[in-house]
């Protein structure tokens, strides 16, 4: 294809909203045009990408023996109502009604429709496993769209269901999907991707695992452990605090503290670290409005998906007015107003001769023992990991806390939507049975991103040569010139015909014009054709990360392109 | 892939609300699984189909110069204010707010969306001709979704958008997709799709075409002249009427008729023919409520289509009410009550000795003389096209009617977009322009109905090489035989190796099981190894739509087999 047929404005000032490069350089590279918040149109060079990341998915579901489906974008709200997720999921869903009145809803995920479509499908147990997939657009009201296609409303998705009789053949089903997953990441050119530990969050189920690009324009934080294999998001990891109990405990004397609440107020105060201090931090239940008073070492955060997930419900922060009966700012476990439910993070299991709030204004304690002081209360852990903690899987003290963003994600989900949706089948002896469900989804459009992301530089994306959007970027410099206007359409014919995907650039615009729309468009390899190159009768080939810049033979150039693109350059 | 795998479950019984013979082979073949009115889910066979045609349909887009971009489904209501279709398309747009309260729809069609992608993209003349397009999931809220994937709700449609500096260039690349979808139509298998000229409806713009498959399960009607390449869509074809008067002219005659209301109660009463009666039909109009009545000669009947585009409004059939000074069943256009428009039909003209309604109940006349009774008026036509009627091409009395499918659509769209939305471009003179447009459809899921529509028997689909799910459906039968399994297990690696798309039905099921199921996928070739051929050292190669039935040596079987494939057998 010429480079002057294609559609797109390219231009060189990094837009504003910008937050993120690939986001800049998208826009910047007429990759995608904004149409309203989180909904974006894509130009050529986008949706060729996009064909090339959906064919190495494609290829990798099918060696996995996944069946390409189609599922509706537009769902009627009866199959959610039947799985509880119509009342369960919130303004991310969007409802409309038809006009006949029916409520409908846009899938922002499939695992009703996909029951819905294999229900009588597979009525006995020997037409299990089976695997179904698509490949499709999606639509989840987003509070807050950011970052280009890192965070969107609209999608393409590709959304993978499985079905099994067995716990033991989801694992091992899991287990495959996990490694084609890996496949995938590798192929796309994105061999970092790394596998942490998840929530499965609004899927339900338990075992889940999230695909995850380490960068720092991530929203989520992700734990490592340097020595181990340990690896888990955020949400999930266990926080494991070792206390060693002074050897004398001090007795629990109140103290006057004027206007002194904050942690760094209190350390000022007693002259002390925040290890020893224990914080209190409330927060209202969405289920019942009750309130829950959460104690933990003053050096810690609360994990607030560790929390919701031990409540069993969603949580707010407290606003402390006079009818909760606590004493704001002052909080602590001495004494505390029995209204509230109260839990004692693991951070404070051990300790002694603490600080913490009073439970009435202007006043704290020193030399809390909660053991002694309170009594023999459980601990539970809903602190966040920390830099140097304490890793789950080694005991090492190695652990790290990094950004990430979401590539995809596995889970587990066992029977909850073949049971609501009344999907059975029946088993060697003939009784009915429930399968046993694992869903699998990658975002194609975040992928494509954060490739660009994790590859570019100040000018441009690098795209690997298995997503480029082509694979060759030939430049005639000076198209004015005969023989260079010659020369180049005979290597673009020649290329073409070889079945090289090329972007042909004959403009009569300017070498700088050219080379920075070249980098733009980020295209692997680059070929050069220009006066003073054919003078020497030499063609230059460079390649887009700049590892590779040669002057070859002008005959020999088309055979050393081939030879470059077949190698994957 | 295995047959035994394959989800979808396939029965014998014709679905009772299965209207049309795709709809009932597509249920019953597991292609596609109702969700909900005009929505469907489709299994993997269909799914590879969709892939194919797809396929096709890109590559012609590609040779035109197409570049694929992709549009959003879900669009901010802003785009379809700025170019006034938010106002004037009916229920079929779904409309919805999203958390914000802003007002979104779902696109039927992107004109909108296509000019907003590429308005800031070619503000030069020199940026001109190009077009984009896209293949992607649309919503129209249709008021009777039916037959399956003819007519449904949420559908794939091939969209594309051209933009050009000039009628003349438009003209020239409408030309250039005219072929372009001749020729999809012919490599998906379904050579005798016809083009005809066509309404644009609410496109906009003035010439179109219609693609359209002939088939008595078609909603539209056709006139096709059997001598000249004359084809339109009824809604547009012209209609000629070439009337002898009579020598003798006789006078007007008030003529009790008790009772005599209908075209039949007419023609027993005066002892004459349809063609002797004017007769009368009042509509109302949508825009301003005024009633408008039609006269036409009794045998001919009013083209709604037509008139609606005379009038420039919607019209429905005028309930005749005390009001509207109108006599009921005895309308006629001698002093009719002035406060209706009134048009005639030129199917009156040079007419004379009409039966007519007298304007009061029980009274008609004979003997009407337009010319001499009503004076000089002016003819329309806004009569439907009849058997037998006048070609406008050639004049010829070869005009035929017949049922349509419409596959496809080619409108000239002129500057309706991109004026009011305000896409402009210098000229070569400096001068600002609004470029002119074309758009083209095609819809992937009614043309795989069609295909199938137009391409089965009573067992199965008989799905064309070129788009058929599978190209060869292998049957064992008796695969509890360790030598025909054996050898069936060669054949199929040794087929899949050399990229032949097989479906291996190694089920242990009887042969009837495997022959009605392998009808039911239409795949074109079927090789069949069985304990009685093995005997002979021979495997059966049959077609599936019977042209084909050989015998052929076990070692010549891959070959044999890979040459079919090749040669789309």
């Amino acid at each position: 294809m010429k480079l002057g047929n294609l559609v797109g404005e390219r231009f060189k000032e990094r837009p504003s909203d910008c937050v993120i490069d690939s986001h800049a350089l998208m826009v910047r590279g007429a990759y995608i045009k904004f149409v309203a918040s989180g909904i974006y149109s894509s130009f050529a060079p986008l949706k060729r990408i996009f064909h090339k990341i959906e064919a190495i998915v494609r290829e990798e579901m099918d060696k996995i023996d996944g069946q390409e489906v189609s599922l509706p974008v537009v769902l009627p709200a009866s199959l959610w109502e039947a799985s509880g997720r119509c009342a369960s999921v919130g303004q991310e869903l969007v409802r409309f009604a038809d006009r006949n009145k029916a409520p409908y809803l846009l899938g922002m995920t499939h695992e009703e429709a996909a029951v819905q479509l294999v229900r009588e499908s597979a009525l006995s147990y020997t037409a299990y496993p089976f695997m179904i997939y698509q490949i499709q657009t999606k639509f989840r009201d987003e509070a807050r769209p950011r970052a280009g296609l890192i965070r969107v409303r609209e999608f393409t998705m590709k959304d993978a269901y499985s079905f099994h009789t067995s716990q033991k053949d989801l694992d091992r089903f899991y287990g495959k999907c996990y490694q084609a997953y890996q496949k995938i990441y590798e192929r796309v050119g994105l061999p970092e991707v790394i596998a942490v530990a998840s929530g499965a969050g609004i899927m339900g189920g338990d075992i889940s695992h999230e695909f995850m690009l380490l960068s720092a324009a991530g929203e989520d934080s992700i734990v490592i452990c340097q020595s181990c294999q340990y690896k888990a998001n955020m949400e999930v990891a266990e926080n494991i605090v070792e206390n060693q109990k002074d050897e004398l405990s001090y007795p629990l004397t109140q103290v006057y503290t004027p206007d002194v609440q904050t942690i760094d107020d209190l350390c000022s105060f007693f002259e002390t670290t925040p290890d020893r201090l224990c914080k209190a931090v409330a927060y209202r239940k969405e289920s019942d409005q009750g309130i829950v008073v959460l104690l933990l070492r003053g050096d810690y955060e609360v994990n607030e998906a560790k929390l919701k997930s031990k409540l069993g419900c969603e949580i707010r922060p407290a606003e402390i007015d006079d009818k909760s009966g606590l004493a704001a700012g002052y909080i602590g476990p001495y004494q505390l107003n029995a209204s509230s439910d109260v839990f004692f993070d693991r951070s404070l299991e051990n300790t002694c001769n603490l600080i913490c709030g009073a439970n009435k204004a202007n006043y704290h304690y020193s030399g809390l023992d909660i053991s002694r002081d309170i009594g023999d209360i459980g601990y539970i852990d809903v602190a966040k990991a920390v830099d140097g903690g304490i890793c789950p899987g080694c005991g090492s003290h190695l652990l790290s806390v990094s950004r990430g963003i979401e590539l995809g994600n596995i889970f587990q989900l066992g029977t909850k939507y073949t049971r609501s949706m009344g999907m059975t089948y029946l088993d060697e002896n003939g009784q009915q049975q429930y399968p046993i469900m694992g869903c699998y989804g990658i975002g194609i459009g975040r992928l494509a991103a954060c490739i660009c992301e994790a590859r570019h530089d100040a000018f441009g994306p690098i795209w690997p040569m298995a997503i480029a959007p082509w694979q060759v970027h030939l430049c005639a410099v000076r198209a004015d010139n005969i023989e260079v206007k010659t020369l180049a359409d005979r290597i673009y014919s020649e290329l073409t015909n070889r079945s090289i995907e090329v972007i042909y650039d004959d403009r009569k615009v300017s070498a700088g014009v050219m080379f920075s729309d070249a980098d733009l468009l980020g295209v692997p390899l680059r070929v050069i054709i220009s006066p003073r190159n054919i003078k020497e009768n030499k063609c230059e080939v460079v390649s887009r990360d700049k590892t590779l810049s040669l002057k070859i033979d002008m005959d020999q150039c088309v055979e050393t392109v081939i030879g470059y693109v077949r190698n994957g350059k």
